[in-house]
């Protein structure tokens, strides 16, 4: 317990009545302050929360990265003052009373919605909706795959999340939901805040789902509870402790409870109450104190909590200090690859210059994989369903299956959004360093998780294959066009379109040194040639562009392009050269983020100072900044279509020819 | 009936087996003979496509545009060949036997995957999982949509779609069916493929989701069935039809039905069978014909089918013909919008001209809507679940509702990829031009669907509000960054982001005339000024962008914003102006797309030839085509945060002071 909670004295037994009203005064209040919020998600299920913290979650505010804590995840991510409420009240010594008065401030760590990093104990950012759920499955899954080489002495927790019903209306709740019952996930247990509120008005304007049976029919374990009787919630949560199968807990809530004229309307879902509303439900609740006070007793009992955890970390610590796993564990929870992964990767690359290896990009990566996976076990793959195609299982590679979960390959399904939030859930619980795959063109359906694992800064590795017309007769549906740009303007996020086998492993190596940053690896469905033909011990790719043809006179061109377009770039500078005697540099491209991160001399002597045309089969936005005013862009102009490939790259003009005629145009 | 069909001689009685046989024998030739392709899903739904189209499907092949056609979807689109098998064997003119001998080849009618326009009788563009169903839902509630309207009379017909275990493990999937069973769309019948095989494997491998209780929870009449006991399939879609709820029939099959060693396994999901397979498979069915050709009695009796729709259709054109609403019915159905409806936009940038009113462009949109609706029914609006947020409702749109269609305006609820995939559903079936709302942040939501809007070319228009950093304290999860680049970089996409209440009210005008492209209107939380001082008959948003601001001596610098930043560009320019005696220009930039297709002079004579500088609080990916080598850009270098506005374009440093300092740094 911290110094400041010890110094408290209880005056008076306090009802978790009492506790669950200090967390809706420092709501409205707080949401009142700032003029903006949502007060009515905190106070409805400030009763659940109480119970939840207060009879069952282990958690140590004092120690709050502690591997074995539970996890606690609240999806509902508006309802941000549950959450700032509770740490201030649970004594976490970053959120002091001023965070709260500070709320949706600059620089302040009570964000408008819970932000990861931003404060101790946020387990997951929340409040694009849905995620919040989605990403607690990951959770879940990797405390049992972590339990499983680990044993439940040092893993053996819980993963609580609070749903609202926009998490649940989401289609990625779906696919969370069913990926979470399939796998038997019996240790996520999810409050569903039934408060039959949303926007626009009444859920019923909207949905007519049974949820309680929805979530049966995934195999989940339900329940149905009043959310503001304290007894039945707990009575709910040890019933659900005790399930073989992942649990809802569907607590009928009325927003904004306590409010006498706003509780149950839509109008306290958004908005600060009101000082006149803020006033009677202080009368209503029987809370006599200013604003942003809680009384003493109230906030003994809060912080009296922690003890639990603290023994129970005290315990885990001593178990962890006795086990013959210590090492390992701790490896695993850092995050820290071995050092023979990146060896291994090294003689990879020398073996496959000498051998000149032509395979596909997406061959590439699964070659690369079965050295990574083959050096480390921290790495646990996966696809939505994709497998033989993205190529991202290796050999000796284990399931993981209902109740079985030692393996490291997950079958994520048609789940592409489920996917990437589970990753994300995964790369947040600790212990792996997932990767998983599926077609380049539907990133578009992984987009809201794949932009938290950006926002987040987790190490989240996307295998996305099949990355332009190159995939052929799938037609325009399954070629990307508009995805590169999409992801490369995505902050944080490293987008990786290697050129041959070569580049691909250097790719593969610097995403798994990014430690705070997702990569996404674009490859080729097609076989590419090897370009690179020296070894270097140096990882070219790492300054995101270099020279990979530099002619013998004064450049009087230079062709840039990235992963299957570097074959066609060089064919033309050959073709310049041979023909016409012009010389034409190539740069590959493979990382635009991380070419620009380079300082302006080293881009400068790449990109040279002769005209330039960038070649890549996909929409032109983003490469003005690389080709300038005077440059070409040779690639798509709008969508793709059926065909086998070689026929596409004719019938879309990206071609050696095409790359040479434009530069004879330009340079003559 | 055509001519070809004419022609053709009953020999013997032809049974629903070899009818579907033939089906099963077009599907293996063609992926065959393209060495790429999806053989199983014909094969397996060869039954129940039989049986749908043979005894109850109402759609004239003659007439393939009728608008009182049943729709049929293939949401499973990756069994193309059963959609074009079907075709060529009902007889549609464009799909004689050639095209499928020209399966997924360059220029053919029969792309990988069904592409709405390619061929006719194709109702929707499938591939992308899940798409197809939720589309399907949009053409449903349009069915009765335009039924309230203009009676049983016009419109009375089914939307039939069949899915696959992919459709239904996708989380739009969710959202599709959660709508439709609240709606209580009873002309919806869907089939699932249940086959119990996905890419990977078995579906056991990652699911366990009891889809029949899943539907019933989603308050859909539910039927299971073996898809291969024809008189089954006819009774539940006999009793489908007299459901008061969609429908689901659940068919249980067999994946690559009739090949004897293949079937029902993966293998024959998404290869061809290869060429001993496909003897024994025609053994095994008893099908002796040599490749690409089908006994005549057999195809007799497909054409004969095409009897009973054109029945149908002609019943029908009488009715037609003698209805007192032919007048209105034939301009909703041609999706003719009345003139007045543009005179009222004039009238309405006119009076806020002379008013000068200052307004968020989200309310601008509201205002320019209410004159909108009120000159045409033909607009349909909704929002998901932020209705007085994107303010997507005028005055007396009454909602639609379970069982009463009379409305139009549809509380799509927390579901922003359902609600563009029926909206492209409602686009699709015709009687409307839809738009629909939500935070310009969840376009990732609902990529999948926005992208099919693009690719075929439907007029869907998004209202996305909220559209920056200047949204405030909701933070980065709610800050658009990348998203204005994403939608710019995807072909056939209009995306407007307008300056003040005069350029809003041209782009909803140009949005409304786009016929054949989606538009997105991206608009602002927080009030802006009008900057358009004097009003003109001319729209100037249509040139994509035009100067608003011309110093009087030559131009020293130009600034080029969008949206909420050009009252920041005009605030600079003036600043420069009063303080420095600096010539600054101010473009607007509403709509990329649109400059871009303006020739080059035009493009050159807004830019000039001063230094530029750009001005938007997005990602700067794209930029540079328009500011050019030596160009500036003031914007986002990465994610937003949580604060009020103002406080939060002073941190990042978007301001007149910053754009007049980085002109003065440029120019001097």
């Amino acid at each position: 317990m911290n110094s400041q909670a010890a110094a408290l004295k209880p005056v008076a037994a306090v009802s978790e009545r009492d506790m669950a009203n200090a967390i809706r005064a420092l709501a409205m209040d707080s949401v009142q302050k700032a003029n903006s919020g949502h007060p009515g998600m905190p106070m409805g299920m400030a009763d659940v929360a109480t119970v939840l913290f207060g009879r069952f979650i282990n958690i140590d505010p004092s120690a709050p990265n502690w591997p074995d804590r539970d996890r606690f995840v609240l999806s509902a991510g508006h309802g941000s003052m549950l959450q700032y409420a509770l740490h201030y009240l649970l004594g976490y010594e970053d959120m002091p009373i001023e965070q709260l008065q500070r709320f949706r401030q600059l620089g302040s760590r009570t964000a408008g919605h819970p932000e990861y990093g931003h404060a101790l104990g946020i387990e997951t950012t929340t409040g694009p909706l849905g995620q919040g759920i989605s990403t607690a499955v990951g959770m879940a899954l990797a405390e049992r795959m972590l339990a499983a080489r680990h044993g439940a002495d040092l893993v053996d927790h819980f993963t609580y999340a609070i749903a609202g019903d926009g998490c649940l209306q989401e289609g990625i709740s779906h696919e969370a939901i069913d990926l979470a019952g399939h796998l038997k996930l019996a240790r996520l247990i999810v409050f569903w805040d039934d408060n039959a509120i949303s926007i626009d008005g009444p859920t019923s304007l909207s949905t007519s789902m049974d949820q309680p049976a929805r979530f049966e029919a995934a195999g989940w374990h339900v329940q149905s509870v009043d959310g503001h009787d304290t007894e039945a919630v707990a009575a709910a949560i040890e019933s659900a402790q005790q399930s073989d199968r992942p649990s809802l807990i569907a607590c009928r809530t009325v927003i904004g409870k306590g409010a006498p004229n706003l509780g149950g309307s839509e109008k306290t879902h958004g908005a600060p109450l009101g000082d006149a509303e803020i006033a009677a439900t202080r009368e209503n609740i029987g809370w006599a104190c200013a604003p942003f006070e809680v009384p003493d007793d109230i906030l003994f009992a809060w912080r009296e909590i922690a003890e639990r955890g603290q023994a129970a970390r005290h315990a885990w610590e001593q178990r962890l200090a006795a086990s013959p796993q210590r090492e390992a564990f701790e490896r695993a929870v850092a995050g820290a690859l071995p050092d023979a992964v990146f060896e291994a990767l090294g003689a990879f690359r020398k073996e496959h210059v000498e051998k000149a290896t032509k395979v596909a990009t997406r061959k590439a990566s699964e070659m690369a994989l079965a050295a990574i996976n083959a050096a480390t076990e921290l790495t646990v793959g996966g696809s939505a369903d994709l497998t033989h195609s993205n190529l991202t299982i290796t050999k000796g590679m284990d399931r993981i299956a209902p109740g079985a979960y030692a393996g490291r390959y997950i079958h994520y399904g048609i789940r592409e959004h489920g996917m990437a939030a589970a990753m994300n859930g995964i790369a947040l619980h600790g212990g792996f360093v997932p990767y998983g795959g599926t077609f380049l063109c539907f990133a578009d359906y992984a987009r809201g998780a794949m932009r938290l694992s950006a926002l987040m800064g987790q190490r989240v590795i996307y295998v996305m294959t099949h990355d332009s017309i190159g995939l052929g007769e799938d037609g325009p549906t399954h070629q990307p066009i508009e995805h590169l740009a999409m992801l490369r303007a995505t902050p944080n996020l490293n987008v990786f379109r290697p050129a041959d086998i070569i580049e691909t492993a250097e790719c593969w190596e610097l995403a798994l040194k990014s430690k705070n940053r997702p990569s996404v690896l674009v490859l080729s469905r097609q076989n590419l040639p090897m370009l690179r033909h020296t070894h270097s011990d140096e990882n070219r790719s790492s300054q995101g562009a270099y020279i990979l043809r530099e002619p013998a006179g004064h450049r009087a061109v230079t062709l840039i392009a990235t992963g299957s377009e570097v074959e066609i770039a060089v064919a033309a500078a050959e073709r310049l050269e041979a023909e016409h005697g012009i010389a034409a540099a190539v740069v590959s491209m493979p990382c635009w983020e991380l070419f620009e991160e380079q300082d302006a001399s080293t881009r400068k002597a790449v990109l040279g100072s002769a005209p330039r045309i960038a070649v890549e089969a996909a929409a032109r936005l983003g490469w003005d900044r690389w080709i300038g005013d005077t440059g070409v862009f040779v690639g798509m102009a709008g969508f793709g279509a059926s065909a086998p490939a070689p026929d596409l790259y004719r019938h879309f003009d990206i071609t050696p020819e095409a790359v040479a005629a434009a530069a004879l145009k330009l340079i003559i």
